[in-house]
């Protein structure tokens, strides 16, 4: 099986916090990450696709063709926004990466099956690094 | 399927050495690994679980509770330590990375039954980097 | 010359918007980075001493010291923090990395002089990464 | 299972352009990487290799004789090379990284089966990273 | 002193070949860089600028303006080119990296003069990464 | 100015211990640093040279000629070693890395004048990596 693997930095801010918890147990459950003004990451999202290479050109299928995708379907979505309030996709969601990544799939696989259908290609993983110690993984089997 | 990664640094020394070979066979095989007094690795431990997301916290279980397990079940026992003459679990074997993260792999899965034991999180894979070059992973079905 | 230099990691959130100027120039200028809802950056803060090793302990200055005046000088007040909103120092500047690294330095001095003075150690630069991509630093004659 | 993964940097030059489409298709199709006297990168090769650790040393393979393998059946081929002039087994093929991981992994599965045949080990999979973007992986079942 | 370094990575390919030398002595000089067709780099330049923060926009000067002149006065010549045979500013020069990162250097410097003279910021540095391990820096004082 | 910079890293172990000290005194100052049997780490040793490019080769010195000095002088004395045990010119140093690229530049600065005098080319500093977060520099006027 042949996989390619790209990766898109982008920079967000949030603010862990859930509207069904007490202040208390927000506190505990996330600690400085409920501070309530929030914080931030420079995130990295790395989308991989797997498939066949198109004999006339060897590739899985052109680079900007990917890139268009990605940054239409998540990443003009995420990139400098704050994830509480810009975010439509995210609204009564924790905007833990756990979330973010679950939701950066959907947008992801509904935006292949519209755009790239029927291509001999198809999403196979979405990884987000929150930070260079916290990784965040969803595969589709 | 959703996999949350988190990296552990921690600092060891080992000497590679077989008490079954003789110093030749060690000499041969390790090469200067087997230097008498030994050295070390900044090694990286990336443990990796996966399951389901808690609907209310949106986590697949607080960073935390992770951070507090691996640090009782592996970092207080190899971190600053030679695998050679201060880990107990490492005694009568070559302290190769290889078993290296078979052990570390074996004292997180006891760990996790005692005390995550019915969550819908599971220990997935134990990844231990050496060096920037040399890596090693054990993943569990 | 003698220099240690150590990394610290926080997570923040910022949004670059002047009160001194109109809606439009805070945009033209400041692009998406002045988004409303702010963004964020996983920094690292890089400090920067030199000076003489001591000749009984071998070391510039005992890491945990240094460590302990780098949180409770600057970590405590920046991480997981958004800069114009919870951090005091900043209040009436646009929280360019710019500033963010004159403000540290700032601190750092102030600390250092308080606690550290008589050494033969001294503060010599203070390096943020805002990014991957984009540095600042402030160095001290 | 136990996975080794060995990282080795090599630095080569390509041009993509397929003989086969117009001068305008390859240009529409490669973009800048069609430019006629070619471009290069630092790729890093990974390759992963899977099975029981030898009890006696402790471990998968000795890394002399993987380093080995990997020089003589792809090192020796690529390094400071023209993929598209210099390395035979590239030839007629577009030299994208698709088509070089999956040469390279034929390379290294026939020098596995030359030279380590019987081991406890076999040849897991064979990654390629262009850039620090662009990541390309063929796993074997 | 307050200095801002942002990094732009780009591909080229070159051949460490000097007309002045006879094939055994570019042969003996440059090793494998020799190799007639040539192999390529991911380069990293980094571009150093210091002096006061604008007291307004707090910024030395506005990201997208040095993105633009450092696109202007250097990517767009050798981004994706081969340095031997694309880039007339190392015409009859071998193209090591100390001479691109001397050539980059003055074509920033008169770039600099034309665009932003006048600015209370000025140029400071350049530095190429090659790879991973080989950096060339030229200063300014 | 212009600056070459090489990367070399090694892999060694150490215990800091002052023999000037009691135990307490040790166990206060060193923390698990002083663990009676010591850790180790990957180093990474940065040399830094300044001077003119050579004209006839465009470089600043031939990179083998480099790694031969810097292997000879210092890689062989230090990889794979116990600092404590190994190292002779480290008898008497409390082996912290303060005191480790002192001795290395030493080292080098001697070698230097033996096989480099003469060259427009002088080394300018070294520089060692402990740890991602531990830096360490000697800068020579």
């Amino acid at each position: 099986m042949l996989r390619l693997s790209k990766r898109y930095p982008f920079s967000a801010s949030h603010r862990l916090h859930s509207s069904e918890l007490s202040e208390q147990e927000n506190a505990r459950l996330f600690g400085k990450c409920n501070n309530p003004f929030g914080h931030g990451h420079n995130y990295v999202l790395e989308v991989g696709v797997c498939g066949e290479a198109d004999p006339e050109s060897g590739m899985l299928l052109p680079r900007a063709e990917l890139d268009r995708l990605v940054r239409k379907a998540v990443l003009d979505k995420v990139d400098h926004a704050n994830l509480n309030a810009d975010v439509a996709g995210m609204r009564g969601l924790v905007p833990t990466t756990e979330n973010l990544a679950l939701v950066i799939g959907r947008w992801l696989r509904e935006a292949w099956e519209k755009e790239f259908d029927g291509r001999p290609v198809r999403l196979d993983r979405v990884r987000i690094e929150e930070t260079a110690r916290n990784t965040f993984e969803v595969t589709y089997g």
